[in-house]
């Protein structure tokens, strides 16, 4: 029989760990690097994605192993592990899911701590830039793995100005997992 | 009276912490950009180094309060304290030093483990990347803010094929920290 599942709590405890302003100045390098080079916010906004996307992908072996999670039945379950279990284990901060539509299939992912964003300030030239979007690209690309595709929007933004962070996740289309081999083979 | 200093390992038990894992990978993501940006290797060092520099500059007070260390007496005492303390609660590692000079001024900081290379292997076209620059560059940040101007070089890298990585330090100058205000102030 499978073990049950662990709680984010139970598996940051036991991964291996680096200090969190380490993580949060070296995150900050990327994105004044990201400015520099290629200028545009805009085009900065769509690197950090990707790059988390690329994260995401990786990461989501990992959290699949040390969660014993295997599958969540739907969208609605998935939420809310990424939120209790994903950012536990790997920011050390619980989110909450909310604002779910009728159909169960947007919901928004809300943080009120986030390691990424401290001592950070926005100066005036970078009021468009999505400074944490990473985080969406890492959740987008994780979420692919496991056959959900979305589409994923910050609504609040606490370096905007906002009470929380807000993460919206649209469910675009769920691809029936696929046996990974033929029967003939 | 002032507190005693404290162990790395009491330090990085009570510190904030992400998953060394996303660390990891944001790490890589930060010198895939680099590569791809500015295509020379020697600039991707350099632009590494520079960026641990700035890193360094700022951690060194997080260093200096959680660690209740005051004054180190010479660079000896200092090395030691960055390899025991300093490693130890920034990266969860602890590292060694030795290869001293007879002057005093010169010596090794040697790291078995490492983990900003798990999962790391360099592709041909990057042999002459010094992919952990930004340590060498964090190292140089922290000590010019205590008043030691160093030179830092690596002479062993496990992705080079070596047995660990070994962080060579000249000490170049040792500028008297001066009183922050004026006596008639």
């Amino acid at each position: 029989m499978a073990p049950p599942p662990r709680s984010g709590d139970a598996i940051f405890a036991n991964v291996d760990r680096v200090n969190a302003e380490l993580f949060t100045l070296t995150y900050g390098a990327i994105v004044r690097q990201l400015l520099t080079d290629l200028e545009e916010v805009d085009e900065v906004n769509k690197q950090l994605d990707q790059m988390g996307y690329n994260i995401g992908i990786r990461l989501i072996d990992e959290f699949l192993a040390k969660s014993n999670i295997s599958t969540c039945v739907d969208f609605k379950e998935t939420a809310e592990v990424i939120a209790k279990v994903g950012f536990k284990m790997f920011l050390g901060v619980t989110a909450s899911v909310s604002n779910w539509d009728p159909e169960g299939t947007t919901c928004s992912i809300i943080l009120e701590d986030n390691p990424l964003v401290d001592f950070v300030e926005l100066p005036d030239t970078c009021q468009g830039l999505y400074y944490c979007n990473i985080l969406s690209g890492v959740v987008r690309g994780a979420l692919e793995m496991v056959s959900m595709k979305t589409e994923i929007t910050w609504v609040r933004d606490m370096l905007r100005g906002d009470d929380a962070f807000e993460l919206r996740l649209k469910l675009l289309k769920q691809v029936p997992e696929e046996y990974p081999y033929k029967d003939d083979e």
